[in-house]
């Protein structure tokens, strides 16, 4: 299986836009859609399914914290149970609306302040997995690829919980693996950079780090970002790059 | 098949409680349980499906307009898709979770003014009907059963819709089959005038209105409240009634 | 006191842009900030008022019912008490921010729906200018100007409460003086037709309705728009022609 | 000026009940009113408000993070931005509502998770500090009387910034000047030992710890719990022992 794009969608609410979802879904293989928490309404989910139903791309609950306000950006300290509870109602919302317009969820990608979170603190993972092994029905947790990658397989492997692992396209990544904050020079590549990263990714199964040390991460699924035409043009590379 | 017993539950919100949910659920057949709207979050959802399965009863997603402040019971005027889609939503969030604790959703009972917006303004009606027919998989819709049911069954088979009607145990009907506003005098039964008003209903499927007037009315189920330990009683009466 | 330019600034939210704040607020008289339960919110709010402090802008409020998903055009049904609570509440929010940076806000106009509400209900305006008049400091509110202005004067007067008239630049009016609604041809004039209008308000105090009487219409203030660059080019052409 | 009762009041939201407003307002002498964000509405604000005035008590703003689900007690990650203009807008509100009833807001005492972080990180407690030194009006701030109330006091007198230092008469105190974890035996005090702490802070200004130690605690008021009738009832005790 060749890498896979995807993108976070469906982040628009009420009256405020956000986002090209219309430009970007054409040239994409997986949509993150944001559950109605941090983004997202009822029917913006519903429209963003329609649009992505009709490019045939598969779908991803986008779960976050209950903070509109915030876009799911700051940490919010929640109890396992109050956050269990949440990525249930967030994925059984999308996975419900989704089937009744005819398509299949397929995966969940937690969004923002909880991704971090779920990265940085075992407990949180642990919960996270949890939910999402104990949903109904079988789904893919998508999370980022670090050198903790093999750890965090058999983290979910205990659970009989399948990963999808993303790397960020246009982020540099430190020595440790992680991506290096974006108050640091050099953090988000230009174009030709990103470009030479999926390359390279694609040839060898690296990145190179700050430091210009080579790195093995495990690669399933790139991460893009549509918010502007740049962004969407960028995308539109990197799916020819990855097809070559 | 004898009268069922349906009552709001779930309708507790974070720290706040509301209603007497444990005192409830062993003397009920059908549990309609708020989805976060109006009243619920994700964690009183959870805990109140648990409950349901305990005690073997029927559930019903209980969804209304998003207005916490107004608990459901300010009407909101939204768009036809607006409308819609909160309802899929809704259902959805509920379906999932319910399926989650091995349980199966099995109806819709919309709340406050969404229930009485749809009973009193046909184009509403039809969205909420339609809503529930395009869903994913059948599920009944639960309504107040009025003299214009033969008219409500006939919109729901054109879509292949399956109803059950409701009566109000301890509400007072008009000549119209309406209930008796509630600013009026005798609008609202004591537990004698309710308990013969039920029994009346299950030996011959009438209720004598304000004016003395017998009026046939479909039954399906009978609405009861549970707010405290009064209803409770009631409750317990009510059901042994039904089954003698 | 020549005609006054007001705009509708601050719905942002969040994440979330909406409106050319900055390119408007350098022509406008008079700024209708959001007070966060429609839209802005506490961030947004005191940088809207930083920025009308910037440009010597007078500030109003621009309360609306609690519908962030529904951008406050959605009516909703609210008790007096409801109605009379959320309008202090949004009013004080937005005064005292704007004390603490300086400014003395002046005004109270109602957004979206509860603006229409207002308009056509005679019960929702009475409840609007009673919460006004009984704020703890003077303050004017800005509705539309229609042939009922002198009732609506009438109503204020008997509230100690001062009004301001708006007229809307670029809508339409029937011969009743109401806006023509937006489904019908003709409803949102362009520019040219928009400058006429304003021009003829200038100089005869009167508009053209669609069917070509001549209305005289109280005016204080005019509604203008600055959604994209084309309003804010419309807002100084406005500007000129009214200083001409 | 003798030691005064601080008690949270309205908590209620919507249909939900929290707490025993009518019974402790007569028998305190200061209500922490919460203002929207993690309880309270609008209404429910205005009719603390009018149940304050009749008692003659003294009002305060309690503020809170956005989180009604949550009710507050969850540690939001803010910037500094966004905090200090949530605590204006939120201590904006309750003063302007307050001065419409003819009160006058007296002082601001940060709620749960907000309190906590303020108590735990001088980055937060900054924040809080500059927001209401920045209002347009003076308001003290209540805060919990540690062994670090000097460097607090510091910290408030560089702001021109007036302390009401907090002791919790039903909490258990560790060495450090802490509350007892209530995870821990002995954490919360029975009636007769919540009557003696507040007998020997009354009489010497000193508290005993868990372990047996005196210490030195500045108190300014007391903060006590209306939560049941047996609050309620403690309540008058409480008053009555420092009236005597």
């Amino acid at each position: 299986m060749s890498l896979r794009l995807n993108c976070d969608l469906g982040e628009s609410f009420g009256a405020w836009k956000m986002g090209l979802d219309e430009a970007v879904m054409p040239h994409i293989d997986q949509a993150n859609i944001a559950c109605g928490f941090h983004a997202g309404d009822p029917l913006v989910m519903q429209k963003t399914l329609a649009l992505a139903k009709q490019h045939n791309v598969m779908i991803g609950a986008h779960p976050g914290y209950p903070d509109l306000v915030g876009f799911g950006r700051r940490s919010i300290k929640t109890s396992a149970d109050e956050l269990k509870a949440m990525l249930t109602y967030q994925i059984a919302a999308m996975d419900g609306m989704a089937a009744s317009v005819g398509l299949t969820l397929a995966y969940v990608k937690p969004h923002g302040a909880m991704y971090n979170d779920m990265m940085a603190d075992s407990a949180v993972r642990a919960v996270v997995m949890q939910a999402i092994a104990d949903y109904h029905r079988p789904l893919t947790l998508m999370l980022q690829s670090t050198p903790s990658a093999d750890q965090h397989q058999q983290e979910a492997n205990d659970l009989g919980l399948a990963l999808w692992f993303e790397i960020f396209a246009d982020r540099c990544y430190d020595d440790d693996g992680k991506l290096l904050a974006r108050s640091k020079e050099g953090a988000v590549h230009n174009k030709e950079k990103m470009l030479a990263q999926v390359k390279q990714l694609k040839d060898s199964g690296t990145v190179t780090t700050v430091s210009g040390t080579t790195l093995h991460l495990r690669a399933d699924t790139l991460c893009v970002h549509g918010d502007n035409m740049d962004g969407v043009n960028a995308i539109q590379q990197i799916r020819e790059l990855i097809r070559s």
